[in-house]
């Protein structure tokens, strides 16, 4: 059952990857990439795609991805414009793992559950879809998870395209729809966050965005005591104040984020910043990985 | 500059790719490898490798690799034995990277930093060793950072043979000497804990251990907001009681923590659980990666 690598087999798995060749000196860092992009290299994310979450602590903003779970982020808009978040609650905090939100009552108490919004539909199964025809974005590293890997309007996607799949991948601040044993009970009202890369749960549990901002109020939340980290006390839970579409809110309080463009010629610079770097670092590995490398996000300069 | 990967290209990357194919069933679960692993796949760590950090919050407990920074972790012994971090502080804590502590004063007041035990020596560089007659257990998977991968007595390594070079790799929970711009600055005094992992980097500064138990007392604590993650008033620091070894404890105040050996079946046999899930899991991705999954510890059986 153990793995039998021999030295000589090693060796030719290591002759097979040598490091790509440095690029020409000098090398750009990440922040003088980032900060010289252009602003056609930007673009906002559409208010409506635009889900802005409120924490005692801050908010959360996390961008959509509807061309991935259409029909859940059909369902999510809905819950955000029935109020349905408003008084739930961050329920679960697993460390290295997820932070969740939802109704507390659903599974243990379905009779005193906040109801959905009338006939919210069930959203089905919506883990991949086809490779074909997607601006995918790739990169050249090797991955453990995937035939090939790469972006895809920002998102991180991992695909098979001798099968003709793709999906979106479970890096840091992707954020999916939780789901019970039956493998099609997502519905959308129920979400978690990643706070921290898991690979494995890709293509068990619909993806529905990522956070671009505030991720850090999820992942600095005390983990849950209980199984699979869910609180053990009510009062141990994070209260949410509110949740809208940014296109609901007033002008005001719209958010006005930009992200980086994953088909830029910027953002194909950042890699290489992030593959080759200087400064404090003395050494480079010429590589990034799928969730190594997030997607910038910025204020809408003025 | 961008990645040129045309779709042929990127077909026979995916046929390279193959999955390894399925164990025959029934496939067993993590938790049931570890429930059912027998002694003698266990050992504890020895009591001169293992400091206790003790926080506010609870104990910290790290298991410290002397067979891949013996200077450092001599002077981490040193640093202990002197009580030298007893009422400094975690100065430092960086959304989806690190957590770091040492004496808030070394660098912007040394002349009112806490003075390191006399005679404490300089570690000098320790990133490397050579691959070469280190009991290394390979992963199999592709990995984009290095020629190839495994453990290496509970520890994650990542190795060029070519090079006859090995080196611990920035998993999430691994602990290391913190440097600033000279290449070999780190002494041991100030250590950081990864609450993410970053293998970019990997041989630019060294490793010198791994939490066993308590990182999530470190990586759910706030998030700093100045340069880097450290706190900008020094109320929102951590305040660390105490760090010795157990060695240097009463016997009621050890540990008594068991940790997965990676030479064992079981280890063999967790990987695979991991690779190849059932229960909630309807798509196993037959892959691991060499942060993906972290050795087991356990309290000793009584």
């Amino acid at each position: 059952m153990r793995p039998r690598l021999s030295l000589p087999l090693l060796l030719a798995l290591a002759s097979a990857t040598a490091l790509a060749a440095p690029p020409p000196k000098p090398w750009r860092s990440s922040a003088e990439v980032i900060a010289t992009a252009p602003a056609a290299d930007w673009r906002e994310p559409k208010a409506d795609d635009l889900l802005v979450m409120e924490l005692p602590q801050g908010r959360v903003l996390i961008e959509l991805a509807p061309r991935f779970a259409p029909r859940h982020v059909a369902n999510i808009r809905a819950l955000a414009r029935a109020g349905y978040w408003d008084g739930l609650a961050v329920l679960r905090v697993q460390d290295n793992y997820v932070a969740q939100w939802g109704d507390p009552e659903a599974e243990k108490n379905p009779a005193g559950a906040k109801p959905l919004p009338p006939g919210l539909p069930k959203p089905g199964i919506e883990f991949a879809l086809p490779f074909k025809g997607l601006p995918f974005q790739p990169l050249p590293e090797r991955d453990a998870w995937a035939s090939v890997q790469g972006f895809v309007e920002g998102f991180p996607v991992a695909a098979d395209p001798k099968r003709n799949q793709a999906w979106l991948s479970h890096c840091y601040g992707m954020v999916g729809a939780g789901r019970d044993m039956a493998v099609d009970s997502s519905n959308g009202a129920e979400l978690y966050a990643m706070i921290a890369p898991a690979r494995a749960l890709d293509l068990n549990v619909p993806l529905v965005g990522r956070v671009l901002q505030g991720i850090e109020l999820l992942s600095s939340l005390p983990r849950g005591s209980g199984a699979l980290g869910f609180y053990e006390k009510p009062e141990q839970r994070t209260p949410i104040t509110r949740v809208r579409l940014a296109a609901d809110l007033p002008e005001a309080e719209r958010p006005a984020l930009q992200v980086l463009r994953t088909d830029s010629a910027s953002w194909t610079a950042l890699l290489q910043a992030r593959r080759w770097r200087e400064g404090w670092f003395v050494h480079s590995h010429g590589a990034v990985d799928l969730c190594s490398v997030s997607v910038p996000v910025r204020e809408r300069p003025r």
